[in-house]
Parts: C-alpha cells; structure tokens; sequence
C-alpha cells in the first residue's frame, strides 16, 4: 500500500462507511476496513484512501460525497452499508440526489452475483453513479459480501475512470485484469 | 390455509387482479386464485387474504395499493396483471407512484427467472417497493409465470418484511426456505 | 433485404448512429451499417431503414428520434452509440426525454448478454423504451457487440411491437424465432 500525498497519478479514493451504529462507537466498523484491505490487494498503483465514518442520516451523506468529490477530488467513493430497504437505510437515496448520471450495471451486476450466495440479494438498492469526474459506488455493509461485489464489478472500474477523464490505475493482474478495450489503450 | 382474524402475528396479503376483461366479467380472473394457491402452499404462518379485482385504470390501482397498505395493514400486497408495454398496462406506474422506494432486484430477478421459459420476459415492467412496513410485488398475469417469478424470488421476502416491521412469517420449508441472516435472527 | 415504399405492412425502422467524429466525417460509420446488415440477416418480413447520423447532442438526437417516430412512423428505432459514462455520451438521456414508458428489462439483458464478452459491458446505460406505438432502443457504438446484443433480445421484439399495435413483423427462424404467446397469436 502506497500513499504519496503529491503525485498527480495518485488517485485519492473515497470510503464512507454509513451506519448509526458504527459511527455512535456502538461497534467497530468493519464495512471500511475491509474497503481497504481490499484495494490494499488489488491496486497496483499509487492511491491515497480518504475516510469517513457517518450515520444513516441522508443529508451527512450527500454532504460527504459531495466534499469527496467536490473538495477531496476523490476519483472514486465507495459506500459501505445503508443500501437495505429498511426505513434508515437512505444510502442509495443520498447517492443519486449527488450523481449527475446512474451507472444501472454496477447495481444488476453486484445483486446477481450476491445472489449466488444469499437470496435476501435481491433486497440491495445500491448503486453507481458518476459526479464529475468521479465514481461513486454502493457496496454493502458486511467485509464477506463487499469482497464478492468488488470481485464482480472492478475489472470494470480502471477504464470507467479512464472514461472519466481520472488518473489511469492499474491493478494486480493476480486478483483482477482490468478491462480496456484495445481501441481505448 | 389459516385465516384468523384477530391476530396480530396474522400477515394480511393484498391480492390484486388488475384486468380489464376480468373486471368486467369477461373472462374468469385467473391470476388472483393462483397467488392464493401459491401463497397457501408456502406459507406456513398464519395469513389472511384481502382480495380485490380492478380494472387496468392507473387511478384505480393506485387508490386499491394505498387502501390495501393504509387502511387494510396488508404487510404483503402482490399485484398480477398489467405489467407488459401495451398502452393500457399501467400497473408498474401506478405502484412506483405509491411506493416511497423502489427495490429494483425484485424485478431483475422476476425477469431473469421468467427469461429461462419464455424471450418475452424482457418486456415486463414489473416492479418491487415499499410503501411504510409494507411490501408491494407486481407480478405477471398468467398463473404458470406467477409461480415461476414467486419461487425465484420468495426466500428473501420473509426477511425483507422482518426489516420493514412486519410480523414475523414462516414458510413451509419444503417448498421455499426463507433466508434470514445470521445477525438478524 | 426488400424495401417497398408503400406497403402498410412494411414497417420502417429509424436506425441512429450518434456520433460526434463519424458526424464529423473523422471516420466511417460502422454501427448504422452492422445494424442494416442485422436486420437485413434476420428479418423475413418486408422493412424499410431511415438512417441518421447525428453527433453526441442531447438535443439533436432527442429531436431525431421524435421526427423518425412522429413524423417517418418508424415502428421501430435503434440507436447505435454514446451509452458509455463519458460526458459526451448523452444517449440514454436522449432516449428517456423522449419515451412514454422505460423497458429495463432491454437494458438489463443486453447488459448480461455483453458482459460474457467484456467485463466492461457493466459500464453501458443503455436502455429501451416506448413511445407511442414505437420502440426505441439503444445499442452499443461497436458491430460486435450491436450483434451480440441484438441476437440477446430480438426474439421477444416482434410480439413487442404487436403489443404496441405495430405491423406485425417476421423473422427468418434460423436466425431468430420469435416469441409470440399461444394466446396472442
């Protein structure tokens, strides 16, 4: 893990752990922690993560990704947690009211393949869209099921930043290849 | 089949056949029956059906979701019929007008299933949401895609009305075995 | 392939390259032909194309597929091009404006279809939809994947379009067998 303050070819990423609970000091957050660790794996290029523990209170939350994004530069957020259809789970509400255009894949791809292993899947409401120049994307809260989506979406994510117009990554090609069409490399 | 009606551990389950030609006497609704039938075979707790039968007029439909929800307390309410792209299908509308959100996986999921038997799956609009504690399912009008669409998605209905504080169901686990997370049982 | 001019039962397809350097004669305008070469392949039945090819502009091609639906009576419309994330890519924007009623179930099975070639087939918006009695839908800028993503959901468009109140179409069944239900036929 790699966390230069001053290279432009760092990319500074996101990660917003969402949960009354965990921000309350009720129990430790385990959602952003394990959004670490796994990029810790799977980056292979400078990144610099940008924390944040908040409640399940949609306003906090727009406010943090809009500073991620606006003020941090952030090329990518991650959320972990609040994407039930529980009455204070408002993660995915928070989440489109700060995005300029959804990314419906993310959101199909990370419930069909959570699918696999639970049926209560198909209960997620979470997530992708983009702001700016940013991407912003809902994962759930538990460390098992955030690996199994971020294994099924993040071929995807290095040339969804290219796209973007964000700094390029690159990825250990032992956990995941990234994707990039030979028109765009 | 237990229809007990001073419960309060009794789920009230809203049927709702939205059918121009049933309504009107037409033909025999054939879609209300098969969601009792299924539902008598699945459930294993005590419910109570509350059955209504309307026309495809989007105004109807949304007052018999909000008078269902509202005023009759059905945690469950399931729709069938009206969800294809024909101009007078509005069953989709006037369920995503009453819901405060929408669970897209459920509609995913009804269609991936459906597509295994027939190409036409892709066409149906059909959609999932809540609208307080309760749960709110449309479903496609012919019987045989009733049952398919239920069994691929009815595991995670137990839990999901569990997160939106509704009583407690049970299902008969030979037939469907409702998942509910370790943490939350 | 037959082209007839004044056959009611031909049925006229608007077929829409969006495009900022084809429009700009950067290069050759693959997706408009892969797309005539598709439905000259499949359809069995007599058709006529409109072709566009308009650059990456919300307003241009919102009012391009208004003129081929109101005003060419095309039954159907398809798009090729500008679903990606990027900034320029406008399209589904374009299409959503200008449909009465969303089909998410193109959209998620063109997705599918995509994503057992390119893991980046996440990052696609595209989406279908109804306007009038026409249907409008989007696929990717490359022939490959038009191909591909045609050959997902063709089958379930000819009893779309009778849904819709369009000519009745038909398909050479050693490409494509439509899918028409026993009741409707």
């Amino acid at each position: 893990m790699v966390f230069p303050m001053n290279d432009s070819s760092c990319i500074k990423v996101g990660i917003v752990t969402v949960s009354d609970r965990a921000s309350r000091g009720e129990y430790e957050d385990r959602g952003g922690p394990a959004v670490v660790q796994y990029l810790s794996e799977v980056l292979a290029s400078p990144w610099e993560p940008v924390l944040r523990l908040i409640s399940d209170d949609r306003q906090l939350i727009e406010d943090c990704l809009i500073e991620l994004v606006d003020r941090e530069r952030c090329s990518l957020v991650v959320t972990t947690g609040g994407t039930g259809p529980a009455e204070r789970d408002v993660t995915p509400e928070a989440t489109a009211a700060v995005c300029e255009r959804l990314l419906p894949g993310f959101g199909e791809e990370m419930r069909r393949v959570s699918l696999q292993y639970v049926p209560t899947a198909i209960l997620s409401r979470q997530l992708a869209g983009t702001r700016g120049q940013s991407l912003i994307i809902n994962l759930p809260g538990s460390p098992k099921s955030i690996s199994q989506c971020l294994d099924g979406i993040f071929a995807a994510i290095p040339y969804c930043l290219d796209l973007l117009g964000a700094p390029r990554i690159e990825t250990n090609s032992d956990r995941i290849v990234a994707f990039r069409p030979k028109s765009s490399s």
